[in-house]
Formats: structure tokens, C-alpha cells, sequence
């Protein structure tokens, strides 16, 4: 799918260009967006065979496969963009299984007239972000609709992994008596696109926390293999995750507020839009259940690694035949956190 | 994420109701369309762990992935709709390296207001699709946009598949002297498509030849491991595949227009329309590149096959340092097949 140079007549034009339908057609126009921007920004050995598909060797052993579309809003926010969040978000899932991410794919859904300079500053953050994690992005897709029919651009990426022998992680796995550690701050991602959406301006702007967690994954199952659960809050925040880990497993949780980081900045903005942080969105944080031998230990590598300097221990798992979690507050009462009902902020991730 | 039932105070509505934003939120109203249509169409082992990701095991070898997102218009056509469609393409493209297919991800991107009813239609028609396939959707994800900017519904979906030992097929193979196979008769599915999008009915309707092509794919292998080029030629038609493949390759193509199938029907709206049956869209079709001598035992094989009946030897490879594609016409003349310039069917597939 590489036409030579002479099939196009000019380049590519990143300072006034958009999308045409044409871009999605299959014919001479595609190939041409996919080689001056797809090709350049993620070069590498699997792109250029310019197959339907990408072809690699692996290991015998357990394969995770995970799949995320990705539509935030705004495009572009305070410490990413739709491009990187795609990235992070899928290895984030495939490392959630305690796995070693090895390829993306990742396909667009483009709208007719979005900028060409914003699908190329949105391409070369996917591929930084691929390239900081070591996780090539291997083959992929373009579809264009027409104006009207979409918004800007979403981009759903499917990630690969190979998981360590021995390692047995999912939300299936919580027992009464582990420990419920938690990486760092809730709240950062969500409350940095909200206020990008709503226009508020900070002293110290709120900054997401979209990473790829994939190589905090590693120092964890290396020193605790028998991890239970791992689970990434985004969407619905820690709440849901946690109650969904406790429908899974059928049990309890107990947690202590005090023991939750939330950055000051995002506890002013949750309280004056009146949203809990405890269900706001997390692109770069991971909620472990383990062992509570293994809680100390644990704790010790994910504070020693950058992406988990503030972890802490924040509950335990109890018996509970309603699956209920609940949370002794900072005022020492008690309140049950329930799943989210309705939609808080639709379109974070 | 499967709350118990007495999460849910009502069933979704199927006759009236409709995709909320809620449904995306990452709460309870998203594990309730997650359970009452996802899990419930596509039913198995891995979706049940209700874990963000599949986890499977797979033997040491070559793996193959691909990746697609479907946003063709109308969402329901003769002889399919984007759920099988969506099923069916990604198949076939792990299918173009001679793979099996294993396992399909499955992410949906839903606008909201759009109604639980084609919802279900859709996702029944998926499974459907993929159990005949022998392919199950392990993982998926949803996402719901607000109303006007999406389009009903999108799906992509992402597949992998193993390669037998000792293929080794790809668009960069064709050699000069190899036999160019075609499996059946061109722009089925892109008139189908046109036909309902601009409400033309006909005594005969056209159907879209939408299936998976794998099971061909596999007894092909078997009579010829040594196949060179598979490619379903679907956005863009076989005059752009071929096109691909010639600059892939380095070589040039000369095809026998009267060797070509097209059915009258197609044929006939093609000229109405002013379309080039070359370039129209096929959704169950391949061709396939081989060294001259394995052209008749595949011919035999693929006309063997329910889904290759009207297979034919279209034309050969050449020696050609500009990489044309050329076909002598049922008039005796020749003619350039160039790639299609601009966009001939938005939304296709």
C-alpha cells in the first residue's frame, strides 16, 4: 500500500489540510494519508509490510487481548490528548491481567474537515507514547464519515500480552483479608478534561495522569506473583471498580478515606462542580488486592517506582454476602459506596 | 462487572428504550447493557470473567493481527448489516496471511438516542456471525457519544489468528509468471449498500456477498502452501488491491477483463451509476497470487468451496518496473487499471 513518490502529485498539507472523504476510500488519497502520516509518525518493520495485518512470533503461554475505544472530550487537555490516552489506556488493560504488553493496533474514525495539523500532533503522540512504553503500534485502520457524523476523531486501540508463568490475576480473586493498596491520587485525569471542557482556569492547573502502567505491572508481580486483582479505576472511577471487583469475587470491602489520596486541587473542583472523586476518571493509576502478607512489600516497590510515589494501603477485603463496600469516613462514620448510577461525565476517556 | 440482578430495579426496554449517555459511564447502567446485550449475544468462557481483557492460551509460532472499524451507511443492507460485516472483515483480513482466526475484540462507539432494538439486531446478527465463524468475541468495550456526534452505531473490531507452519503469504510476494485468482464476482456488497442508501429496488435485489472467508482460506493453504498474495478486495475494489500489490511487489499486472465475474445486476447499476465494478467494494471475496503451476489444483479447491463457486484465472504478473496494472478489454483493446482517485462509496463498510 506504499505507492511510490510519483503517485502523489504534492505532499500532504499539515497547516491548512483536513480530512476528506476521500482519505477513507481505499484508493490514492488513503494511501497517501496513511504513508505521510501514519507510516512516518509509527515507522516500523509491521507497518511496512503495508499488509491488512501484522504477523509476529510468540512464546507459548497465556496471550491477553484488550480493546478500548477512546472519544474524550476535548481532544487535547492539561497532560495528554485523545493520541497518548489511547495508548496508555489499552496497555493499561493488558497489564491489568499482571501481562507484558507486546503490540497495538489501532484504528481511526475520522470526521470529514478535522484539521490535518491536529490528526498529526494527535499520530505523534500516540507514536511517543508507543515509543516510551516499547509497545509498537502494528497495524491499524482509517475510516472517514462525513461531517456532522462524528467528532473530530475516535480511535479504538486493541493491545497483545504474554503473562509471566505463575501469575493469576482477576477480579474473580478478591478473599476476605487481603489488603486494597491504591498508586497514587484519585481524580487527576477526569478533573483535568473537565475543566478543559468548562473552561476554568487555575492558579496550578489540574494535569491528567494518563501513563502506562505496564512497567509499574512488572515491579509489582515480580515481587508478589500472587497478586489476586489488579484493576485500573477510569471510567467510573474507584468506586465502580471496586464494587465490581466485589460482585466478581462476592465479597466485601472496607475502606478508609483518610487513607485516599485526592489532591487538594481536584477536591476544590469536585466540590464546587458537586461530582466524588471517589467516581472520577484515572488514566494512570491501579487499585492491587493481594495477600495481606504480601501488602507491606508491595507497597514498598510501588512507592519506589515514579508512578506510585503516593500509594497507599486503603482497605481490606471482608465477608460480605451483599458485596458491599463501604467507607469509614475522615469524620469516623461509615457510608456505603455504591455504584455509580447515571452518567457523571460522559465522554472522559 | 455482572451486578446481580437486584442491581437492576427494571430489564432494559428493547421495544421503546434507547442508548442513554449513562450506558457509558462506567456505572450501573453500563454493567446492565453490558450484561443484557453483550453477554447475553456473544455468551462464553472468557467474556464471563468479566475482566477487562481475555486471556487465552495460544501455542509458540506466528501470530497474526488486524484490525477494522466498520461505520458503513445504512446500518442495515441486503444481505447483512454492520454487525456481521464487522465479524466477517476482520476474519478475513487475519485470513489474508493464511491464518486461522482465534479470537475477536469487539468496541462499540454509540450515539446516543440510538434504539436498544437495532442495538440487539446488530449484536444478535454479530454473534450469529462470529459462532458460524468459530471465532468468539472475548473482549469488547463501549463507548456512547451525544446525539449528532456519532452515527448510530460504529463498531471496530480486532482479530488474531495463527499462522500454519511454512506459510508465508503477504502483498510483497508476487513474483513475475504467477496466476491471478479471483474467487467470485465483483461489487456485490458496495451495490447492495448504494442500492439501499438511495432506495433502488430492483425484481432481482442485490445481496452483499458479506461471509468469512477462513474455511476457503484454510483449504487453499492445504493444496498450496506455497501461495504468494491473499487479499479481500474490499474499500477500493480489486483494481486498488491489485495496485497495492503491484507496488508492494515491484511488478506489473495483466488482467482478462472477460475472465472477470460480475453479475448482470451489478453490472447494470454500476453503468446507472457510473461506477467501475473494479473499484466497487467486496465483502466475501479474495484473490489470490500463486506460481502458475498451483493455479489449476487452486482453481479446483476454491470452486469446490461454497463461498469460491465462480472463481476464475483473471490474469497473470509481469515484469514491469512501473508497477501498472493493465487489462486487455472484452473489445480486444487494453486498458490502464489505475488506483481510484478520489472517494467513489463513502461508507462502505
Amino acid at each position: 500500500m506504499i505507492p511510490s513518490r510519483k503517485l502523489f502529485t504534492r505532499k500532504l498539507d499539515f497547516i491548512h489540510g483536513s480530512v476528506e472523504l476521500s482519505h477513507g476510500g481505499g484508493g490514492r488519497a488513503m494511501a497517501q494519508l496513511i504513508e505521510e502520516v501514519f507510516l512516518t509518525a509509527f515507522d516500523n518493520e509491521w507497518l511496512r509490510t503495508q499488509d491488512d495485518c501484522a504477523q509476529f512470533n510468540v512464546p507459548a503461554g497465556r496471550l491477553v487481548m484488550a480493546t478500548d475505544s477512546h472519544v474524550v472530550s476535548p481532544l487535547f487537555f492539561p497532560g495528554g490528548d485523545i493520541g497518548c490516552l489511547s495508548v496508555h489506556g489499552t496497555i493499561n488493560d493488558v497489564a491489568m491481567a499482571g501481562a507484558q504488553p507486546l503490540y497495538l493496533a489501532a484504528s481511526f474514525i475520522l470526521e470529514e474537515g478535522f484539521p490535518l495539523a491536529d490528526l498529526q500532533r494527535i499520530v505523534d503522540s500516540m507514536a511517543q507514547a508507543a515509543r516510551q512504553a516499547g509497545v509498537p503500534i502494528v497495524t491499524g485502520d482509517t475510516k472517514v464519515v462525513e461531517r456532522g457524523k462524528g467528532d473530530g476523531v475516535f480511535i479504538t486501540t486493541t493491545g497483545v500480552g504474554v503473562v509471566p508463568p505463575g501469575v493469576n490475576i482477576s477480579a474473580s480473586r478478591a478473599q476476605p483479608g487481603d489488603a486494597i493498596l491504591l498508586s497514587g491520587s484519585l481524580g487527576d485525569h477526569g478533573m483535568a478534561v473537565m475543566a478543559q471542557r468548562e473552561n476554568l482556569s487555575f492558579d496550578a492547573p489540574i494535569v491528567s495522569d494518563t501513563a502506562a502502567l505496564h512497567g509499574l505491572v512488572a515491579t509489582m508481580v515480580a515481587v508478589a506473583p500472587e497478586l489476586h486483582c489488579l484493576r485500573d479505576p477510569t471510567r467510573g472511577g474507584l468506586g465502580s471498580a471496586l464494587n465490581e471487583i466485589a460482585q466478581q469475587s462476592g465479597v466485601g470491602m472496607r475502606l478508609h478515606e483518610a487513607a485516599i489520596p485526592v489532591h487538594e486541587p481536584v477536591r476544590a473542583l469536585c466540590e464546587f462542580l458537586g461530582l466524588d472523586p471517589l467516581y472520577v476518571a484515572n488514566e494512570g493509576k491501579l487499585l492491587a488486592i493481594c495477600p495481606a502478607e504480601c501488602a507491606d512489600p508491595l507497597l514498598a516497590v510501588m512507592r519506589a517506582h515514579s508512578l506510585g510515589q503516593e500509594a497507599a494501603i486503603i482497605g481490606s477485603v471482608v465477608t460480605d454476602a451483599h458485596g458491599f463496600v463501604e467507607m469509614e469516613t475522615v469524620f469516623g462514620g461509615r457510608r456505603l459506596v455504591d455504584w455509580l448510577s447515571g452518567e457523571q461525565l460522559p465522554r472522559i476517556c
